[in-house]
């Protein structure tokens, strides 16, 4: 058993239910969160992708783009993001992945999401008490 | 130490908090958030299901009827519910799964919830720096 | 590969994103809870709580006192709270508990907060497909 947690874009929402439903999970939630990913580290890959943002920032004054460009990397800003936790059988794990995935790869460098699979000990459905396997089923 | 899961239907939130606390849990969350529970796959059960359903409907225009059912069995439909998150010794969560069990079950065919139990590798008391354990109670 | 969820006081957010962006954290979210913490089971604390809370409220009715008192210990009363969940490399756990704790840490008696360590299978950037250790930076 696992849970899998995935954050996606606001506008892949309902793709991605569809996806999660159509690849038969056995139950989700979902919920609303504030989040950002790969936060850059390397001095060179910081000036490289500054130097790349500024040049899409032509009209701009140059300090001030360097000042959004500062923001945008090293600040705190955090972007609407929906959380679905979506438990599954072990061997399904690797097929509701895909299926989540399909759904939300865009174009975009950044922002497209990440995916984690957390182990569970038990499952309980509180109905009928029965626990393990047979409860997500 | 584990962490306890539990989504629950929104009129058992009060319920559930004060078996909670009764139950002498040492710290827990509770968020909104948006499921739905198990999904249908076997197509047998799927036309049975409707097959059952339709009976109930039968004031109803079965072209409708039908809809209503497939929306409701392969449709993306998710419910507000309250997911409780609860920290707990190892030895308290069978006791802790009774409480949330006890006061979550209804005569409801489906929508009772789910707990999920979640091992937990370590706890931290931010004002004291207690760790393990020692920082659960 | 770790989950780090950190509960934190409202008014922690923002030194607690600083902490968390300063600490070069590979990507975390935040989302509204309520909350609340360690639960009074002992009835002797409970009752030396209870004397220690009377006497900061000598102005108060006794009774009225002893009725808020035991909405606190007892109730089930809850708290906002932000839930921050941080994936990290397990090398990096020490040093980001460490950024939480210290912004989080006031001279409050309780409310600090709790910070919990969640094992991890996988993780997996939606854009490229990258899964492990690789997909958190």
């Amino acid at each position: 058993m696992k849970e899998i947690i995935a954050v996606v874009r606001m506008g892949k929402v309902s793709a991605t239910k569809r996806a999660l439903v159509e690849a038969g999970v056995a139950g989700f939630t979902a919920s609303k969160v504030l989040g950002r990913g790969k936060l850059v580290k390397d001095p060179a890959v910081i000036e490289a992708r500054k130097q790349e943002l500024l040049a899409l920032n032509k009209s701009k004054d140059k300090q001030e783009a360097e000042l959004l460009i500062d923001t945008f990397l090293n600040g705190v800003r955090l972007f609407p993001r929906r959380l679905f936790n979506v438990i599954a059988h072990d061997e399904d794990v690797p097929r509701i992945v895909q299926a989540i995935m399909a759904v939300n790869r865009t174009d975009n460098q950044v922002g497209d999401g990440k995916i984690f699979v957390l182990p569970l000990n038990d499952a309980i459905r509180v109905r009928t008490g029965e626990t393990g396997d047979s409860a997500i089923w």
